[in-house]
């Protein structure tokens, strides 16, 4: 292939390396990227380089912040006695879409996985005890991925919290809103069974 | 929902201005990049920046180049008795990417559609009149969309070269490799048999 231009070229190499970005998409951006106003085009650069450079960790959930604690640690208004643990912040972002969960979070980074070398302590598991003694957490909703993983982490988060008197629920698996039970897979319906509430 | 970081906000606010990007593939790419290397971040938005300050158009074709004249139409290996007339630079790409096509190219920017306003003198269509006789053009080959504007741009472009005694083509319009006849729409398959070729 003949090259048009070597600042193309670059530019669909670097969009390329971005998740879910094929050369098709990357050649699309790019050539509406040349069609665009130079200031919008600058913004956009400078945005990047801005929550790169300007981001920061939470320090008492590890989510991601602006400043050195995130605005929903931040609000008197969330409950201090619930605590969501999550693997990873874009998690916390999709519970908090939501709007049912009025606690705060906790952003683990990952989940125990013996396979990648990830213990306990690469996550912030050992921080989570001090976390809920300080704060005075009643209530640990874990909500990671229905995995061995996820499973496993769990019930370490349970086993560990037990002494401090904290009731750990896990959030439900089952049937998916608008899903067919006839199509489900049989994993699937067994836990909605054995994850099964009163009415 | 409550803000995590207005960093973040504002990329996903630019990055979905992006052809074919959502806030989810949005948001995807933006924790993505908070991840990266604070040099590969930096590289991908000076890349950005470079493409639209210092990419050019042709002064031959009318397509991108780095230099005032793009690598196709300085290359001596091109024939020069061929042109293909491409609505856009994105299509002079798409048909370089086959390998077939030995010619040089004339991008006209788009094509007629009087409803839109645009009329050949908002094309580069008188201009190709005169590329044409400099360079000596004997064939033209007209790539554009299989759509009624771009019909009605092929025969502008027949009509207009007819003096010059230049033979236009047109690309045939037919069923798509590994299609199915059975399943193709009867106006494809009208326009299959009318192109139909000597075998």
């Amino acid at each position: 292939m003949a090259q048009f231009s070597n600042y193309l070229d670059a530019l669909v190499r670097e969009l390329t390396r971005l998740p879910g970005m094929g050369t098709k998409s990357a050649s699309r951006i790019a050539f509406h990227l040349i069609t665009m106003d130079d200031a919008d085009v600058k913004r956009l650069a400078s945005t990047i380089v801005d929550l790169k450079e300007r981001i920061k960790t939470c320090e008492i959930c590890g989510g991601i912040s602006d400043t050195q604690c995130c605005s929903i640690c931040e609000d008197p208004a969330r409950d201090k006695g619930i605590l969501c643990v999550v693997q990873s912040q874009k998690d916390a972002l999709t519970i908090e879409k939501t709007g049912v969960f009025k606690g705060r979070y906790y952003v683990l980074g990952g989940v125990i996985s013996p396979l990648d070398g990830i213990g306990p302590e690469e996550l912030k598991l050992p921080r989570l005890v001090d976390r809920c003694r300080e704060s005075g957490v009643k209530d640990v909703l874990v909500a990671v991925n229905p995995t061995i993983e996820g499973d496993a982490t769990t019930l370490y988060i349970a086993k560990m919290l037990k002494p401090l008197d904290i009731r750990v629920k896990r959030i439900a698996r089952g049937i998916p809103l608008g899903a067919d039970i006839e199509y489900a897979d049989s994993a699937t319906i067994a836990r909605s069974i054995s994850d099964s509430v009163d009415v």
